[in-house]
């Protein structure tokens, strides 16, 4: 890919970044796992690895599916901000991606939301999707679970399932094979379709 | 190693595990990574990628080396709790270890920390001890730097040079293969010497 060398110069978008990173480290079934940390209810940080599932259509927005008996989702209720960090341990590239995040649960409101979320719903794999049968997470275990869930493949999303849209507003790369690193901050109108990016290089 | 089966049936020290996790990982350079939150001085979470580099003598607390000048130091001096996320990308393992840092900095007067310090900076390779001679990270790039850097292998830490001790305070083990979890929670007296973990089985 051009990209590394490209970066080494000058000023290209994150999500060119992003994409050649997500390529480059492919045959890596961890390359699209990445870090979310938020801040919880008690004001100390949350960290936790979570799976990238694409980017909204149209936008810059990073798409999580998680369980909403998690307790990210009352931290993120309660305060809206997370930085992302996803490490590309092939490429040695590291993305911090700071923004608000947007939880989209079974009880919101908004017809496009829960449309979006149902499309989330149906891209994930049936097996993924059987893990919003399991037992409430981080409660004690009271009996080992069988784990002999069924699940009808045409249902819908399942009250526990929880859609998180991630909306970044600032990315610091840094490209430690090629000694480079850049900020790139999102300077958005209201409107979100016109979304320009400021990029500075700076020392890594 | 025996400690994935054993942790699947009750109650090892997250310290074992830790180490099992370590040694069965130990053929990937990027197992000694891990990604550490705190919370910004805006009250933002920050999240990046830090490296393991031990246990202090005698306790639990992990050792991370880092530069002074990176903002992260001003973030812990502000609000001392992190969150460590530690995902191992061949066992399916993930460490989330809560806790308090503690920032040991050119300014710390106590002479038994500066100690530790030093002993920090002369485990590091001459390689690592170089990059606390760059400049100024997330300044912009003034000049191309000739990465020409030289320094007297005799030489002690640098002021850049700074070393953050993370005092864990509980600790989230799942592992996804075996699919569980244990929480461990430190029941830390003053006396530092005497710390006991409970521990919890819940559901992943």
């Amino acid at each position: 890919m051009a990209a590394g060398g490209a970066a080494a110069t000058a000023a290209q978008h994150w999500r060119a970044l992003l994409a050649a990173a997500l390529d480059s480290n492919a045959h890596l079934k961890h390359s699209t796992y990445f870090q979310l940390a938020t801040v919880s209810v008690n004001g100390r940080p949350a960290n936790r690895t979570v799976v990238f599932r694409g980017f909204q259509e149209g936008s810059d927005n990073i798409l999580i599916n998680t369980d909403s008996r998690t307790r990210k989702i009352e931290e993120i209720n309660q305060f809206h901000y997370g930085e992302i960090c996803w490490y590309f341990t092939e490429s040695w590239e590291q993305f911090r991606i700071n923004g608000r995040i947007d939880v989209i649960d079974s009880s919101t409101r908004d017809l496009a939301k829960q449309q979006q979320r149902k499309e989330s719903w149906f891209a994930s794999s049936l097996k993924s999707r059987l893990q919003y049968l399991r037992p409430v997470p981080r409660l004690p275990v009271l009996e080992e679970s069988s784990e002999d869930y069924q699940l009808d493949p045409s249902i819908g999303p399942l009250d526990s399932f929880c859609l998180l849209v991630f909306n970044p507003e600032q990315v610091d790369y840094v490209n430690l094979k090629r000694n480079v690193r850049f900020l790139f901050t999102s300077s958005r109108s209201s409107d979100q379709s016109n979304n320009a990016w400021q990029i500075e290089k700076v020392n890594p």
